[in-house]
């Protein structure tokens, strides 16, 4: 007779879950308190929760699974367990513990990179035989002759070849994209490739052996734009001052990039000029700034992009200095507020392929919504604010050490709800409150009882002082903690996350009426991006931020704009699904949208 | 009963010719001294000998005339002379009386740019329709689906579309190459190219109409390389000295090439921003080093350039400051010492297609010779040394103002063989002795018997000074026309004339044999090129350095490389001409030649 529980041993960790027969390692890591990567949500796609199975009895491996077993590999999310079981994580399958948007994650989508390597033997020139170093290559690459004619050489990969071919002894390795030589590297080199999340406030990069597949390094940074402008508008206002500073724009960006392919490569043991491929997933705003393009026409109704399609563009027009022939692939856009990056975070994610209505959303500064019922893609964005980065908040700040990341209240047992429990980031001392904690304390209050459904502040609750407009209620006194000062959630800054979640809900209730859809046929809620990790989803369904739906609908997909512009990176096909994506989606104008400002201001209200 | 003689009169000139009837007006031309253009040869080419008959009988426009007829011009080479008549010579058909390589000539090949001109109207956005602005233009665009679906677009181009775009009140003029947008401009703007030939001494340039095809303005300026060495051999160990040095090169001649373009521009009244593309014909080292590749491989043996192809590149790869998607068409070369420039020569002059056996020079220092007999197409490059420009001659200089240019013996009347007369430069007083003056000299030399067939010099002659290796002949004693000093032809610059005719020489007779062939069979010589234009082809043939043929076999063609790159500019057509002469030249090694020092060594010597 099979025992009713198992016990599942999380090593190097130390940790221990005890679960029902059949249940998977990735709801045993989560009971465990391991935070396991699962970007696709458990669905076997993404490949980032791979583990060893080291003892034990489990279920057989899935088709899924085919590309890691080789390695010792399993998909946590797709094993069962099936007999008390130890497991062994390895580090890039967890979280990263410090707020860094990127996970280390070995794909197992089909690689089929855009560049090919041939290593290629040729005979020595002689006075007999003086053809050009580009002509002799030529004839000695196994190919078809009608694709041997067709071949093309960069300039770059042309100023390579006589130093390389003649230091390797007339044996080189070739990199060719399509028809195209980009690359003469000495054999036994891999070409590398960097895929790029460019965020508005961070760049999430991951270097990639091209040969392979391996991730090598992954690194996230701030965006150096950030001296120019806290977020898009700001971006747009900054370049649009002058084509002086528009260039400028353009330029520290690709200095950022440039220098976190460098620290990048440096690593993993290996020098930029052997990057020859790199894909690009941000905002509309960052892919005009990242290829120099003009931002004006984004900054005014009706926000028209130069640009939604891919772009393929060689990194020197760029000023990048990777392999002379490289080049950059610009994921494609939707709309001028919907971007690159949304169309990652679908690839990642698989909502284009979702036979569940599924919603999905990249939560910041503009929250881009996707809706995908049957074959339709529905997509829109909501001007939903920087409330959640810690703008326009008395108290507010960015995700950093020290910020009030979760509160919760009471404690189960006592139900007091006048004790307050919070946590820092690092557990520093606090200093202020950032997004996911500031979701998290209007959700308490309302479960307190302190605020009213208007968002008003009823006075009465110990941690609740003064009244009306200046009513404020208090997370961290002063000197708690070693806090250098009071921590508070101001009347007006409860009214801020409202028109932020309103603006989300709004856009979702939009979105599902354009389809004909109530909110309960949703199968399921993708959350992607940094802040959609960390965010309590009880906490933003407490406040309404989404529609009343099961907590288990919910999936927290981290930066599935860096899995998918890695996905792109390693795989022609997932440019084509990329491209198929962004013609695919139908694009909501909000503003043109005839109830939005009905739907907008029934969702300021707290459910 | 006709008259035996015509009176041909050329206008503006005042210079008349008697000639029989059926002669060409170009025949008439070179008898009254009149040195109209014909780069061709008088094949009805090259378009170069355009003049207008005023008044009088000739014969009726041939097909060769019929792009020009319109306005009024008709070709002298094809125009037969009928009765008296009365031409207009306009100023760009009469060689430069400077010595300036470029022609004005109006191209009679067939137009067919490799870029076309769109004029295009798309809605203005706005919510309800907020397309990317090329998303936009590509939907307005006049042309078949499949061919809207390959479209791209240069980022150059896309960073001047929504500027344009909205300046124009969305009606612009886009300019196509291939499948590629390559620039947007106002409506009623032309697109501008440029052909370049790329001299070791000099650039000449030429600005094109690319909507017209009308050359708008020519020009020729020093190599600003030149301050790098004097020659190919000169330039590649400069190159060769570092990284730094090679690039510095390579930085000169794109800015010379930029700074020309620019003047060019100015001249013209235009704007450098509207040229689109570019067409460069240099030898195969200025072909490397105007792209950026290495050149050490072409200074030893065996001479492997690293690229012979046609190539195209971004013209802001060169950091050439013209339309930001503008591209350089760099004509293809055929071995390390026979460049685009010997291809643009073949094209211009049409041996490629010549039913006559033709031999074809570039007389510098390196001579590129072609032989084209039937289907084959020969060619060599011979090390004629830098004799011809002045060079290890005592009194040698470049072809500059106060430079013997041209000397003769005697006057027919008297026979008195000790009179010397000599032209200069500009009629400056005489300084030195160039290229051509020297082949004169030596002829000269040889006519008065001073000169034993081995080159020694017998003294009893009264221009003859010393005697044994210490002799020399005095051409202009110090005061004559203000001559600052003596200037003479010593018994070491003979040996040097004799060194660099002999190459020439040697390098012919060795095409000769390889096609079985006997010197007397060639039906035509076309001697290109800036010495070529100015060396007296009788003092040539009297010192050997050719095969001892009829004069009027000889045509001097001008800078026809220049003619050549402008023809590769406005049409498709001759770049793919320009590629089959490439390919269809079998180049012979002459250190590999088993007869050529047997060849060599016999053509030392004076006939």
């Amino acid at each position: 007779m099979a025992k009713e529980e198992y016990a599942v041993d999380f090593s190097p960790l130390g940790r221990r879950a005890l679960v029902g027969r059949g249940m998977t390692l990735l709801e045993a890591a989560h009971q465990a308190g391991v935070r396991l990567n699962a970007v696709c949500g458990g669905a076997g796609i993404c490949g980032a929760c791979r583990v060893r199975v080291v003892a034990g009895e489990v279920s057989p491996a899935v088709d899924a699974e085919a590309g890691i077993m080789a390695d010792g590999f399993r998909l946590a999310c797709q094993v069962r367990v099936l007999g008390d079981v130890r497991v062994d994580v390895p580090p890039e399958s967890i979280t990263a513990p410090q707020r860094v948007q990127i996970e280390g994650r070995e794909s197992v989508v089909d690689f089929d990179p855009v560049v090919r390597v041939l290593d290629v033997t040729t005979d020595p020139p002689s006075l007999s035989d003086p053809r050009a170093d580009s002509e002799r290559l030529r004839q000695s690459l196994p190919m078809a002759d009608d694709e041997r004619m067709k071949l093309t050489f960069d300039r770059g990969a042309l100023s390579q070849l006589p130093v390389v071919l003649r230091k390797g002894g007339w044996h080189v390795r070739v990199v060719m994209k399509g028809a195209e030589v980009i690359a003469v590297l000495p054999v036994g080199v891999a070409p590398l490739g960097l895929a790029v999340d460019v965020g508005t406030t961070k760049l999430a990069a991951y270097l990639v052996d091209l040969e392979s597949g391996e991730t090598l390094a992954a690194m996230g940074v701030m965006n150096p734009q950030i001296a120019y402008g806290d977020d898009v508008i700001a971006r747009i206002a900054s370049a649009m001052a002058g084509e002086a500073q528009g260039l400028e724009l353009h330029r520290v960006l690709v200095e950022g990039l440039d220098g976190l392919a460098g620290d990048l490569c440096v690593q993993a043991g290996r020098d930029r000029g052997d990057v020859v491929e790199a894909v690009l997933a941000g905002n509309t705003c960052m892919q005009h700034l990242a290829l120099g393009l003009p931002v004006s026409s984004l900054g005014l109704a009706p926000y028209v992009p130069v640009l939604s399609e891919s772009y393929d563009l060689k990194a020197r027009d760029l000023g990048a200095h990777w392999a002379p022939g490289a080049s950059v692939h610009f994921l494609p856009s939707v709309a001028g507020f919907v971007g690159a990056d949304h169309v990652a975070m679908i690839l990642a994610t698989a909502i284009h392929q979702s036979a569940e209505i599924t919603l999905g959303l990249d939560i910041g500064t503009n929250t881009e919504i996707i809706l995908a019922a049957g074959d339709r893609l529905l997509s829109c964005s909501c001007a939903s604010g920087p409330a959640f980065e810690g703008a326009h908040i008395r108290d507010g700040m960015r995700a950093a050490p020290g910020a009030v990341e979760r509160v919760r209240l009471g404690s189960g047992a006592t139900g007091d709800f006048s004790i307050v429990e919070y946590q820092t980031i690092e557990d520093a001392p606090p200093v202020g409150i950032c997004g996911s904690g500031l979701i998290d304390g209007v959700a308490v209050m309302l479960r307190a009882g302190v605020l009213r459904e208007n968002g008003a502040m009823r006075s009465g609750h110990p941690r609740v002082r003064g009244s009306g407009r200046m009513a404020e209620f208090l997370l961290v006194p002063a000197g708690e903690r070693e806090a250098p000062r009071d921590v508070a959630i101001t009347r007006k800054d409860v009214q801020e996350v409202q028109l932020a979640k309103a603006a989300i809900r709004a856009g979702i209730e939009a979105l599902l009426e354009n389809a004909g859809l109530d909110a309960g046929r949703i199968e399921r809620v993708v959350v992607a991006g940094a802040f959609g990790t960390y965010l309590d989803v009880d906490s933003a369904l407490a406040i309404g931020m989404f529609p009343p739906l099961s907590r288990d609908r919910f999936v927290q997909a981290g930066n599935a704009a860096g899995t998918g512009s890695r996905m792109a990176l390693v795989s022609r096909r997932c440019r084509e699904a990329a491209r198929d994506i962004a013609s695919r989606i139908v694009y909501v104008e909000l503003t043109m949208h005839p109830r939005f400002v009905e739907l907008y201001a029934k969702a300021l209200a707290f459910p």
